[in-house]
């Protein structure tokens, strides 16, 4: 090793789910949409004029913020903005845990977390969920320097009750309570409404899942101007412009399209419910889920077993080769047909 | 104070030029291309399909590292990319840059490079240039954690000879080199050539000024399979995510236009040392610039006044009330209309 070396970061990255091309590819293993965004985010997109594209967005991506705000009634002054909901909670644990005493997140949640958490050096407790995979409020009654969990949770769609997350937030008013809502349009209760109730709260959300844009990447969070203003702090001594005027735009239009979206959920969380029994009467065991996906496992056939045979028939899946959830596998809720494509190679895959 | 925020980090972001709306105005503060991209950069966005829009993007941008990687002659392996230089640099002194020396780089430089020291907590040093404003090498052999100035620098505009930034690189083999060329095409000698005999030097830039995106928010950097693999290491322990769909089709296009670029290049450069000859006949001491903006002071009239002045005229240029500039201004170059506007407001002001 050179000396220059010497002074790098060394850190274990986060990995993503593959991102197969091919047209006959049915991927149902990152929980994107399997619908296209509303036709309004293209037109916004395709009608962007050469001053758009010459000149720098806009810093606070005002227009965006406004339409959240409008959408969501909640004063602008408490919406932040950023590229994905990694983006934010990236920027969050850099912003809000700088305390010697350890941050606390599931076993068992986004394997993001305790990748923020070994970049900037944060420490970190994992509590485990129970045995039946949920978030127990007792278990973060203990001194910490911030909380953060999914709910509903990933990867095993299980939500926990708004009472129960409310337990958590108000047994913790001397922390930053982060509650990672990716998943909540699919089903759960939000704790938006309590953003004014608890001054250490941030809620965190996509565009990536029930709004159809992961490609253009935004995310977005709610909390007290306290809690904003910090994050615009130190997004503005990261980089002034992070979201391009194509993504401030599209994500605008999506929100406008409130029918479109409304239909969106529908269809995914029908189709995720049959999807669902059909599973059940194949032998696996499904996790309720109140997300766009499903986590299960199956009675007699191995989940990487599962998981190597249907890459074979072109079907990606996401499988985590970790403890407690390596006999599992997630399945994205795809279009009907996708679906049906799935139960049919797996009713060829396990007999 | 409340407990929580305690553990909040507090930083002084950076203070970007003023975005101001309004079609009369004319904003020259930001060094933005006063073209707009080429037209194939908004068919490629425009075409986008509703797939890419759903779907995540490629985390590695592939596509448009191979572009860069085409274009310039370079290794894809050592290509990385990001949400403009900014997103680049930031991550870079993150990456690179944790000794417990100071980093070392010029007193009057982009502004964001102290910014950045701060939020990661990273000890530095400011260099002051010479009398001239120029970079002296001989001040950056001394013992540091790291060294960052950008070649051409800003906002001065002045180019480092080649052979100068190669001194600095070569008597610092311990630690990493950035060398911001951010406005390298405008003028100044790359030491971009150099980056397979210095495998500790990053050559970053931007598609925010000669590209004329900078609405688009890309950046990328060359350097030694060392120095990107961590760099990738770190992006993919924030955000696995970073350009979106129609950043990286838009920044393929732009690359792809070569003709296009160059003429405006050429445009702009032309226009920049007309507008030097008139500033000078008007009583302006005019630094050289191999950049797309002047600095300049006058021989009567204060900068700050000028600036003021010219902004109740609607047109927008850069002040700095910093130590040893505060009485010059920044021009960015416009159109040839924009600076005869610019010139006849001067007349108008300077009396």
């Amino acid at each position: 090793m050179k000396k220059f070396e010497e002074n790098i970061r060394r850190v274990e990255p986060y990995v993503p789910g593959e991102q197969p091309a091919g047209s006959n590819i049915i991927k149902l293993n990152t929980n994107e949409s399997p619908f296209a965004p509303s036709t309004m985010v293209q037109m916004a997109i395709a009608s962007m004029m050469p001053e758009d594209l010459r000149k720098y967005p806009d810093p606070e991506a005002k227009a965006l913020v406004k339409e959240i705000a409008s959408y969501y009634d909640v004063d602008e002054s408490k919406v932040f903005v950023g590229v994905g909901s990694d983006d934010i909670l990236g920027m969050s644990f850099l912003t809000f845990f700088n305390s010697d005493k350890p941050v606390l997140f599931p076993d068992i949640t986004y394997s993001f977390y305790d990748v923020w958490a070994e970049l900037y050096g944060i420490k970190y407790e994992k509590i485990p969920l129970t045995d039946e995979f949920e978030i127990d409020p007792k278990k973060y009654k203990k001194e910490n320097g911030g909380i953060v969990f999914a709910n509903p949770n990933a990867p095993t769609g299980i939500a926990l009750p708004k009472a129960q997350v409310e337990e958590i937030i108000a047994a913790n008013p001397d922390s930053v309570v982060i509650v990672d809502e990716a998943y909540i349009d699919f089903g759960g209760e939000t704790v938006l409404d309590l953003i004014d109730k608890y001054e250490n709260l941030l809620v965190v959300r996509t565009f990536s899942k029930s709004r159809a844009l992961a490609g253009m990447r935004v995310g977005y969070a709610f909390g007290s101007e306290t809690l904003i203003n910090a994050l615009k702090d130190v997004k503005f001594s990261y980089n002034s412009y992070t979201l391009n005027v194509a993504a401030i735009r599209g994500a605008k239009a999506a929100i406008k399209d409130d029918e479109y979206f409304r239909n969106l959920v529908d269809e995914i969380t029908k189709t995720r419910e049959e999807t669902k029994m059909t599973l059940k009467k194949m032998g696996f065991d499904v996790l309720p889920s109140a997300t766009n996906f499903l986590f299960a496992k199956h009675e007699s056939m191995d989940a990487k077993d599962i998981y190597e045979k249907l890459k074979e028939k072109d079907i990606y899946i996401r499988y985590f080769d970790k403890p407690r959830i390596d006999n599992y596998i997630r399945i994205t809720i795809g279009t009907k047909e996708q679906m049906n494509a799935l139960v049919m190679a797996l009713e060829d895959i396990i007999k």
